[in-house]
């Protein structure tokens, strides 16, 4: 399939209560840049054409503005507001769509992606129509019930990241569902849709941000702690 | 039931080859102290008559007698060789158990446990049986099998800890079993013996300390950044 236009929808519409701090967690800083500058900088590096839709909550726009002046050039970025879910957020950054293209669905609150993920979701999901990062369970695990637990084989199963990457023809289609709770991510959307879902290697480093302690994690791995 | 002597078998026996360190991982430093420091402390901590098993390779025990130098007042450790696999350490540091009594096994790479979790197990397991520390997952999780994958819910699984605690008319008849490549730890060793197991809640900042940037996440949890 021939290169394909390239639109990183970038969810930020998170209300970040659980940061204790009144700045929402997306615009919390690691390496002295805003989470958001960490993110969609990893887009741009990944391909000179890739197009960025930012979707954040209403009351945060101005803030954006200030955002984008922690760029050397700063990117075009369309602005779209968040939506009551995951869902409606993704739903109204994807009415942004006008042409085929590869959609890149990725958690604003994860700035630590490489570019070289994104290469490699992008190749995947032009051949295949879709690509989820997904790594492999180290803890053991198990499964509980009315009845009480028991162990699980942990190998059977993956921890699921994002950008979850989409043919536009693909996604688009499966978001004109009516809305269902169980949609907790892209991938169950379009797995709803009827589509088989494409797992492709994703990175430990690229860990969701969500407390206080994951900014120290985010420092510890951008001041080159490997793994 | 009436209060047990209190025994905590702490699994060091690893060769820690994945630290890229000529020091084996259960050795590094946090907080300006070895990590098996602070995991004896721990135990040391949450009950004035807990007795330390350390299950260490051979190897190394010469160190031992320096780790033990990091106390203000040394405890009393009776040291046992690690064995070939996880059942067989832990089989080697039961070995040592003499009578009644509620045991904990614990990984030496997990230093960041509290005394109050350890005084949670204890009361599980006297009252029950077993206490079995268990987190909720906060990633999405997909199946994998030959046919593909599948989006599972990810609230029906706990993630398992360390130390799992039992009393010893519980665990040592289970360690009589022989040995199966599915025993990767305890419960599922108790629980093969016909034991139900008993979660307990566990606890966010007991991590297993296995790369060199969880070193650096657990200096952040020391520092005293929340959750």
């Amino acid at each position: 399939m021939a290169d394909r236009i390239k639109v990183a929808v970038i969810v930020a519409g998170g209300s970040g209560t659980r940061m204790g701090s009144a700045t929402p967690k997306q615009f919390m800083e690691i390496g002295g840049k805003p989470l958001l500058y960490h993110t969609i900088n990893a887009f741009l590096q990944a391909y000179d054409d890739m197009h960025i839709v930012l979707v954040v909550p209403e009351t945060h726009q101005a803030y954006i503005a200030t955002l984008l002046t922690a760029f050397d050039r700063p990117p075009s970025v369309a602005l779209v507001h968040g939506g009551e879910t995951r869902f409606h957020s993704v739903k109204n950054g994807l009415a942004t769509i006008r042409q085929p293209a590869v959609l890149f669905v990725h958690d604003g609150v994860r700035p630590l992606l490489s570019p070289s993920l994104i290469r490699r979701c992008y190749e995947s999901a032009l051949a295949k129509g879709n690509a989820i990062p997904a790594v492999e369970m180290k803890d053991s695990l198990r499964e509980v019930d009315d009845e009480g637990n028991m162990a699980v084989d942990r190998s059977r199963f993956r921890i699921i990241q994002t950008p979850q990457t989409f043919l536009s023809e693909v996604l688009l289609p499966a978001f004109e569902q009516p809305y269902d709770p169980l949609f907790t991510d892209e991938a169950s959307v379009v797995e709803r849709a009827g589509e088989e879902i494409h797992l492709v290697e994703g990175e430990e480093q690229n860990i969701k941000i969500t407390r206080p302690v994951d900014l120290a994690i985010a420092n510890a791995f951008l001041a080159g702690h490997g793994l």
